[in-house]
């Protein structure tokens, strides 16, 4: 973090009294971790933090100390609000009333690429694997020594986007911070097993599902999820698309996977995942979306069917483009 | 490692002009990339080091430098012999001699709780999660500068006992060793890609087929490998099942997962997977397998159907009999 970015968020922090953490929609480990640090860290400098998120934490996360207290409806006056992990102002979902909000300074903090700077101030370092490393960095700005709980949170938003260090962004930074928060308490194990080992019963017989519709095309591979399959499986949240989306990127003979996830209102939840090298980000920002090099994802309107063709015929131009550019490029 | 076993170690090594270090049978890429790293250390320091192992080394291995060089027929004499990662002087295969060997020192380097001593000095680190970060130390000791090559066999060595930091054996220790190992010139993305991230196409069918299959009762669940799914998919070897049962083991709802393997000659293999605390070697070496508490197998006469029933009512009364003496235990 620049020194005059940091002069500006201890200016800002500093100034408030009544301050509004806020996740994302859909949210995942980073943004949750983050939020239950930040949110921590603040009040022990003497802050009233407010935490809160648009969807309700998913089961896996409701080991870390405080989920309980995230509200989807923030009520009084703030003086600040932090952003965390968002890439975008929709991604904060109806937390954010621009009526009541358009005087409140607005604090964005996020690694993803795709950021848009939609804040008062922006700090989106897209070197970090998470947004949890940058509230690591930043609460050591602050001042505030880290306890087990903080150490905890973080490492938990650490190891979710990172999905275990297995992610090309995990970096020596990285395993350093992650190496810090053990030693601050932080159970890696217990994190694995809430996180990373276990699943619900139901997603697993949703990936059989979802399995069966697998197909592929050149070195790109995908599968369907159909409001009827979660039904029938009893899974509400998106996680099983993402933990699906990844598994089918780890098949030896695809760059690309790709899962699309029926939603009620005639929307399709779109997954993008890909090996280093091939970038799913510009197509997922180019349909609305966005996210990482290797990661990313949007919501289209319309059928499965339709979803299907348009995303697939989009990814068939954007891999010949970006294999153009790596033939002809520097 | 105490200063009179490091002094020990240090004295037969200078001794030596010519040394064979061994992997096991079976090997995994914690023994593969301990020899290499200690191959090419010991070679700093001027002496030769042949490398061999009783099994060929697995494909997910080959990418790292140096591996074609490893011999399943070491020939000439050996002033000093190191086995590595080895619990038993039976994991060395025919690659030990008794007869040749009689007279040649031989340091065991392991991490196994059950290592049985069997060498002339035996360093055995149960605290290590791998053997990997057990030859860091060593070679740090030896005084040899670690280049990017034997980093990369170490941390590949290290990623591949944790599963990629996933294990409760992965400590603060494991985790400063890595980041050293990435500051010297390892790629943990490399290694991911290589070692964890990836499978064949035909397997993720495979699961596909089989998880339409899916069973539970109780806190056991299990699925079933056809055959005709194997044909169907591509199929051939039998990673497919083990990396399957696992994946069923992480139903939150699940204690123990069985994936049924349909074999020719009219077997069924059966693999067992289980969560911490409930222990499935006891049933597999009643079915005549064997195994790990937590992983384990055997092979049974019989169709499918007749030994899912043998299997699921030995499992039931097994259980009942585990929660028996968790009860009434000490």
């Amino acid at each position: 973090m620049d020194r005059a970015l940091r002069d500006a968020i201890l200016l800002l922090i500093r100034q408030a009294r009544r301050i509004l953490l806020i996740a994302h929609v859909a949210p995942d480990g980073d943004c949750i971790g983050s939020l239950l640090a930040l949110g921590q860290a603040l009040r022990a400098l003497g802050k009233q933090a407010v935490l809160a998120c648009p969807d309700p934490v998913p089961q896996p996360y409701h080991f870390l100390p405080g989920q309980e207290a995230i509200t989807r409806d923030p009520v009084g006056e703030f003086q600040l609000l932090i952003s965390l992990d968002s890439s975008d102002i929709s991604r904060l979902g109806d937390i954010y009333r621009p009526a009541a909000f358009a005087s409140v300074p607005l604090i964005n903090i996020d690694h993803h690429t795709t950021n848009v700077h939609f804040g008062t101030v922006n700090w989106v370092d897209s070197d970090a694997a998470s947004t949890a490393e940058m509230v690591y960095e930043l609460i050591g700005e602050l001042g505030v020594p880290l306890n087990p709980n903080m150490a905890l949170c973080l490492l938990t938003g650490l190891v979710s986007d990172t999905r275990g260090f297995r992610t090309p962004t995990t970096t020596i930074r990285t395993m350093t911070i992650a190496t810090r928060l053990m030693e601050a308490g932080a159970s890696l194990t217990l994190i694995t097993e809430q996180v990373l080992n276990r699943r619900p019963l139901a997603v697993i017989r949703l990936w059989g599902e979802a399995l069966s519709t697998l197909q592929w095309r050149g070195r790109v591979i995908w599968a369907e999820i159909t409001q009827a399959m979660r039904q029938r499986a009893g899974v509400q949240d998106n996680d099983a698309a993402g933990g699906l989306a990844s598994f089918l990127a780890s098949a030896h003979e695809a760059d690309v996977a790709v899962v699309f996830s029926e939603k009620p209102d005639n929307k399709v939840e779109v997954g993008f995942r890909s090996v280093p090298g091939v970038d799913v980000s510009a197509i997922a920002f180019q349909l609305g979306g966005g996210g990482h090099p290797q990661a990313s994802g949007c919501t289209l309107n319309g059928t499965l069917e339709a979803a299907r063709q348009r995303v697939l015929a989009a990814l068939d131009a954007a891999l010949a483009r970006q294999r153009g550019e790596r033939v002809s490029g520097p």
